[in-house]
């Protein structure tokens, strides 16, 4: 079993707050997180399969990295991550983030290939914190 | 299901050394490692489980932060690991560091949250070595 | 000569805009940068001079860290920098900011060492973008 | 359960190209990669099993480095992999490499040691494209 | 006075390899280099100068970006170096090859901007090796 | 002119402590560095001048790489640097070795090059702290 991955970059700002708190229990529960701030964010897709027996690929890279610019960076990148449309009515924190990015990106490339699966989205907030989900 | 991972740093100095060993089969089994030196080590912690629906948190990394420097970090940085507490009687082999490691902080961060889990950690002695214990 | 420097981590959020220009004016010369997004920015501060010859330091890399943190990191960490105070009438690029920690950091770090100087301070704005201002 | 890792590193060229398919064919299924080009690829090759007790290691990362330099390293490094023996018949995606090298290195490593099982093979193209094999 | 810096990729295949030399003499002084192999380039272009009033920029790096891609990664991106236009009857050592981009890109950069010199080239070969040239 | 850069690693311990101090005067001036404790230490040695016509190198890289080697990284990997020959009498503080460094190395390089001078020594001891040595 192969499992092939890309990984792409993009920009943001986000806060992290729950309407139904109160700006005190938000404080509490986000901190400085709660601020307006932002980060490089990375994402890494990893699908799994058996590759093809003529081209060798799992799926070319380059269709991967282009279906990761047009589902996600071109979405979210230098935007207020808060009002993007995806994020509609959840928090962005990097847990939902790679959940919300599994839902878009698992139609999207099964669409694509017949033989790759989606295993893995994993995002990077800063060097030291990042999430992985696995559906 | 989701996975988080909080990675920190620390620096100390170590020497591999079985007592049971004579001189000459220390140096057979363990060559230059055998020597006192040292390592700037990086350690990943990962949980996994369901985030909180309220927060989007599984647990706030500041946290996971917390609980790694006051059981891990504060204890070896800048130490001499063979006399470290935690070390007594084992063989400070980043295998070994890793088993105690988990050891210490399973029964911390699962009083510290009712829905995250220890998954894994990981110990990087050097960028080209590294060794990951999942329990 | 030597040359010390201290790396240290900020996130934050900022978004370029001339109040002197006109939104489409803002768009044409920023482009995306003129939406409210953010980065992770690594800064690498550098002193120089004969080091101590009594301790072996040109500073303590431990004092220097102390520096960064209370005059640059703790007041535009997790912050939105175009309301930080000390860029009040800046337009936050990362020109612009190494300039502005350069005339913080100039006189407390010449006041703390009667040997070391400020040689240069390095922004990264992303992994592929950076700043270096030498006064 | 312990996995240990080691990473090296080599630079080669190679060019995707199916002689079943007509020179247009492989242009449109590989673009540029049929082109001469070439990377500087990683390799980390991760063992799983239970350490020894008496020198708390489950494979010296010694013999493990040794293992990959005389099996890989010295026969694919400054080389042009579509001429290589091992990959004879064989389109070089990286694919392809992982489990040419799974292959070559399973049997090598499972005779040298008796408790060490190999886990995966990881090979990064780029610092944007990886794959990783697991038998 | 300022210094901005743009960081881009390219992965190519070259050998190195003077006409004027015997076989032997190529491999005496180039050794394995001599044989077709490859890399990921790395490539650093730092320019200077006073940033300017109104933007607050030395140069917009997406300018910079663009004039990258244009100028160099276009042309050397998945080729064969010692065949590209820009190397005829040069040996692409990564001391060469900086001097060339040097040649290109001064030239393009000046007239782009009225305020931004080029100060430097720098070029990584592998994480262990680079040059940089400075005029 | 032109800058070449080799790049090597070693892993030593060591203990910041000035033998004409008190205990606790050491203590206060190197704190936690007083400690026995140890780095992985990266190297970056640079070279200026102007390459050779025939080769196109300035220095191979090689052979820069086999005079770290010897020089260097064999005599301090994998020890306790205050016990090494070419620390005898002096605080192994990262300046201090930087400049030790120069002085092995600057007769070494310039014997073995008629064209290349030394030109810096910069030692990493974290990747949040280093030094640079110019002469």
């Amino acid at each position: 079993m192969v499992f092939i991955t890309r990984r792409e970059h993009f920009s943001s700002s986000h806060k992290l707050d729950n309407p139904d708190f109160s700006p005190e229990k938000n404080y509490e529960v986000f901190g400085k997180c709660n601020n307006f701030h932002g980060h490089n964010y990375y994402i890494e897709v990893t699908l799994t399969g058996e590759p093809d027996k003529d081209s060798g690929y799992l799926m070319d890279l380059k269709i991967l990295k282009k279906i990761l610019l047009e589902e996600i960076v071109d979405k979210v990148d230098h935007k207020f991550l808060n009002e993007v449309e995806m994020f509609k009515g959840i928090i962005p924190t990097t847990e939902h983030m790679t959940e919300v990015f599994w839902n878009i990106l698992k139609p999207r490339i099964e669409s694509e290939s017949p033989i790759a699966k989606l295993y893995s989205i994993k995002l990077y907030e800063t060097e030291k914190n990042w999430v992985e989900y696995r559906g």
